[in-house]
């Protein structure tokens, strides 16, 4: 029986009751915190961020200091990350899933311009902004190289899930702009993360050799996972599937094959959780396979791993970092120049396309939102070393406002398509 | 990019590449085994048992050290034990829900003398050898108290979900002799976790007030979930579920309270384990609430975590520690008292309630199984310092062959119930 002063005792001779404790306190102030904001017509990845910051040093570290060493002392954040990975590795697992390759098939000009255009502006700008900002921000010994090509990425990335939430909230799945902003949404993150896996090798390697070495490794891995794993999981899933749902024993062999993924592309020298997303962009969606490992897989990943990641990232958030004006004007400019690039882009592209003022203006509304892939992508970057944690803070800050401007922004067209009706389909459902 | 030699070194400094590979390993081995065994008539659990032990240091250890080293190093071990936890958490909670209570209420004087008896006597038995055997295999300082009650509650552990597995493919759930086993092995599973719970307790306290204060808050707890969180969770599932199933809200819930109850229990000083498992229990069966946290949370639960735990027993296993004749002696010992009371116990007590000498040993024979939980009691015992690692490798075996044992038995009685046929139902399928 334990009691106040020796909780901190018992917490850190248990490591379970530790992790058990974290769990509880991230995901109760998540969903706390949901409550409140459902009402300002904020998604639920936004209360997960927000409680991530809210137990981190941030928040709880600068009004209660103990509590923080208590409930996420040093030792245990280790364990912490390593479960949240494994959480992640599941869960980019499921957002493979998730896309549907038809939206990638019978593309209109639109699509593949807009999509084009938003990765390749926010990436130029976020490039040309890290080039500017490298000698006051980025850290010592890490190659300008890696800096400026990580921080374009990290600009381009646009958060698929979520989008693909506040659209079916909102009833806008197929609405014309609804389901041209998913569809470039699922290019631009499929783009992104190959960007990504390419940066992950050139930062990781030592050379010029090296870094060729794993791109023609990781093109080898693509390669053999579309060429090998797909057919057989094909033949799998027509086989090994019937009006009862897929067997335990088929959901073991995907999940082997899904850590093989993870390992191939870790060991290749890109990220575990490409080969993580990318097996689940290669399992066949016919036969229900892809639906029941959705199914079967998704709940317990949202519910009690994937808090965890954000237990894990808002620990590694420190807005206190952020102690000089210029500091936060820096911040305040990232931000300016991923909604400029992103916005900007994908709406100028739309417009470019044909699309009226008022579509283009939603789809750039829409691309904006960055939601928990950007943290995925910030907490890659923040291992391997290419930011320091102060740009990560100001990344996060960045991700979190552009997340929280989307719902209003749709909000808000929404209400104007409603007053100005007449003037042709656009935000209504049609 | 690695290769041959430097996995090692890569592998020590990518804890979740680590993981992975632990992972593949034993869930690869463990469906490569039960291909074998499942031809043999043997359950899963017996192939997961077995490639955890032949992945730690009995088998892998001997013929591979470096290998051993390499995927399970020490220094991995404590993650991988908090892991596997936290997934035993979850299939604790499972196996409660899994428990049908119409099972406990009505039951015949049958089913009530058999349960009481199949832990009485096991009991009895297993603190008797155990108290005999403790010059020679407890551990120095071990109080002779805790070992005795330990081996005892160990000697009882019917595997309720094993037993369950085994009637169901077989097609004898619904046979009178498999309704009379599952009643009887989930009255004994309940009963056989208040003992741990209690020794637990006991083991932990630091002196007579301590433990029953402990034993208080024990029941006290009980009582709160029964009175408390049961009705609020009987409101929840009659309002937050339709036909749609449950919402992942109410998982979250779910999970949430789930993690509390785990944690409250090892505050109070039993183990968090129990928590769980009676958080299970007290899930209300009506509204599909118990079924949709089954169908949501089993798999990845089952296939990743539990292979994670067997992977972890493996580890602990070392059966080159029995390396005298009298150290298997002592196994033989442990393995034939703990079938003469179980069996024993089981079969002279459906005896005596009046079933026909046919259907009482087929009742002696499956209530004989002891499966995984035996494993997880054994480990409860292990981490409480309660048993050393010798006596936890002979309870091992003996879990393992009482397990082996079940299958072919009850094969063996069906046919010779099909070639004696006339004499009255039994294990045929009425």
């Amino acid at each position: 029986m334990v009691r106040g002063a020796p909780m901190q005792a018992f917490l850190s001779s248990h490591p379970l009751a530790l992790l058990c404790v974290q769990a509880v306190l991230v995901i109760g102030t998540s969903r706390l915190l949901a409550v409140v904001l459902r009402r300002l017509g904020q998604p639920l990845v936004i209360a997960e961020v927000l409680a991530g910051i809210t137990l981190g040093p941030s928040l709880l570290g600068v009004f209660f200091p103990s509590a923080l060493a208590m409930f996420f002392p040093a030792s245990s954040l280790a364990t912490l990350g390593l479960v949240s990975q494994l959480g992640l590795v599941f869960f980019m697992f499921i957002i493979g899933l998730e896309l549907e390759p038809a939206l990638l098939r019978g593309l209109g000009k639109s699509a593949l311009a807009i999509s084009n255009t938003s990765i390749a502006l926010p990436f130029a700008l976020g490039a040309g902004v890290a080039w500017w900002l490298a000698p006051t921000l980025s850290e010592p010994g890490v190659p300008l190289l890696s800096f400026v090509l990580f921080l374009g990425v990290a600009m381009s990335v646009t958060a698929f899930p979520v989008l693909a939430r506040i659209l079916s909230e909102r009833g806008l799945v197929h609405t014309p702009v609804g389901a041209l902003a998913i569809t470039c949404a699922a290019i631009d993150d499929v783009t992104a993360w190959c960007l990504l896996a390419l940066i992950s090798a050139v930062v990781r390697s030592t050379g010029l050799g090296s870094a060729a070495l794993t791109v023609v490794l990781a093109a080898l891995y693509c390669s053999a996972m579309w060429l090998v794993a797909r057919p057989l999981l094909a033949r799998l899933a027509r086989e090994r599937t019937d009006r009862r749902g897929i067997s335990q024993r088929l959901v073991a062999f995907t999940v082997v094959l899904l850590l093989l993924s993870a390992l191939a592309t870790e060991i290749i020298g890109i990220h575990a959780l490409f080969g993580a997303f990318f097996f689940g962009v290669i399992v066949p969606r016919e036969g229900g396979l892809a639906h029941g490992l959705r199914e079967r897989l998704e709940d317990l990943v949202v519910v009690l791993l994937l808090p965890l990641f954000f237990a894990y990232s808002g620990l590694r958030t420190q807005i206190g970092l952020l102690d000089t004006p210029a500091a936060w004007g820096f911040c305040a400019l990232l931000t300016g120049v991923a909604v400029l690039g992103k916005f900007g882009g994908a709406m100028g592209a739309a417009r470019l396309t044909g699309q009226s003022w008022r579509d283009s203006i939603s789809v750039g509304v829409l691309m904006n939102t960055r939601g928990l892939m950007e943290l995925v992508v910030l907490n890659i970057g923040l291992d391997l070393g290419v930011i320091s944690p102060k740009v990560f803070t100001m990344m996060v800050l960045m991700a979190l406002v552009t997340t929280v401007m989307t719902s209003p922004l749709v909000a808000w067209l929404q209400r104007r398509d409603t007053q100005g009706r007449g003037e042709g389909p656009s935000l209504h459902s049609s």
